[in-house]
């Protein structure tokens, strides 16, 4: 997806999404963000491949800038890409906008590394999995 | 436990817990029922019991009233015992109750079996398994 | 809504909805739950509607059974509709059902009062705001 | 707090902590540390305090690490303290420990403003406040 179009997830603002003053939570951002890279993910290879290659994401690190409070009914676009695509880790790069007004309501970066599910251990960013992130082939 | 005085867990009320009217959010409850029965478990025979034993419990229904609204700092204590004993299933009674007036913030009736984790199915709630849930031999 | 079509809602089952043992966890289903009582709020009146009227929903009671468990990457419809409109309550009926299986995967009786957010205190389901729950004139 | 011992709040891993691979999910971690982060301004002024000043805490930005995953049962204990302190925003290192090994989970700096519940807008980090956050008067 580097240097494409970022992949693009819409979330409505309900009451559940709120804190007492009325604003997305902090945490719930995050589960957001989660949302938008499942798609993300799907819109690549989809579930399936990642699934019969046997690897899984993890997330290294995340930080988040909360930039405008987002309310009830807030339309919310979360566009996903590539920022980074290292030889052992990468970075997603995620900005919420809130539609209505155009206005970044939140951005972050997320770092992570693909595992082998049966090892448990990070494997190369390479070949067709790193293809499948967006990158050529060679880190 | 039946019969026996109640597990009790306390939780105080957090921001994070509040819907945007400033209550706990009603999700956000049976969080607070499910913390309590982890409780309830550890102080019966301890995680160490089930996990040997190779057993989980599975929700089967919940019904929960509210009864009042509890917000920001408010001291919670969730007052839980077995309600009902059946030979394939159980009823966890569970109070929320306001420390601070006494007050019934809200009670719930957990209905659950107990499963093999081996073959994921239900197994009678007799022997061993049955006095761990506070109940004498024969259903 | 009573009589009518049920509203759907559509979820897609993510990893953060997940417990240990890959289902949906059972609080998140009552957030599943909200969500589609936002959507069927909307497509009655619309929030514009309920917020100029001054009304809020407030929820009494929930008695959710779980059918079967959801996995990742499910899709579940949930299908809400009025069940019961009393003088001063009334029962939204919730089924999740897979769509890909068409089984149902939970199902709940959410009872509520509308209350006025000046007073805090419950209306009566009369009027413009029976219709709008999709009753006639008179309880 | 800034040079004091850090204030410490435990948390033990329970079920509905945990994501598909038996570990605490991401956004997750986030409660845990505001979690933490209302028992840290309990232990400072209180809660009255900050109301009566008519205060309130705002996160602008959030960096955490996931070093090591937690599963169930694992004793937390999260070691909260102000870090820094500006003129305008300050900034709190949170970190969240397996007691039971010794182990760094997860670490974060979440940098924070503090702001009029009034006119929403920051306030300076001067005087009382200032005291209340562990610094000496002047920035």
């Amino acid at each position: 997806m580097s240097g494409a179009a970022p992949h693009t997830t819409r979330i409505r603002v309900r009451g559940y999404h709120l804190d007492l003053y009325g604003h997305v939570n902090n945490a719930r951002y995050l589960e957001f963000l989660e949302e938008a890279r499942w798609g993300f993910i799907e819109s690549a290879r989809g579930l399936e491949w990642w699934h019969d290659q046997g690897l899984g994401f993890v997330v290294a690190s995340i930080t988040i800038n909360y930039r405008k409070p987002a309310g009830l009914g807030t339309d919310l676009e979360i566009r996903s890409a590539v920022a980074r695509l290292g030889g052992r880790s990468a970075v997603i790069h995620q900005d919420v906008v809130d539609t209505g007004s155009g206005e970044l309501v939140a951005d972050a970066d997320v770092t992570f590394v693909v595992v082998s599910l049966e090892t448990g251990r990070p494997v190369a960013l390479a070949g067709e999995l790193r293809a499948a992130l967006g990158g050529k082939d060679a880190p």
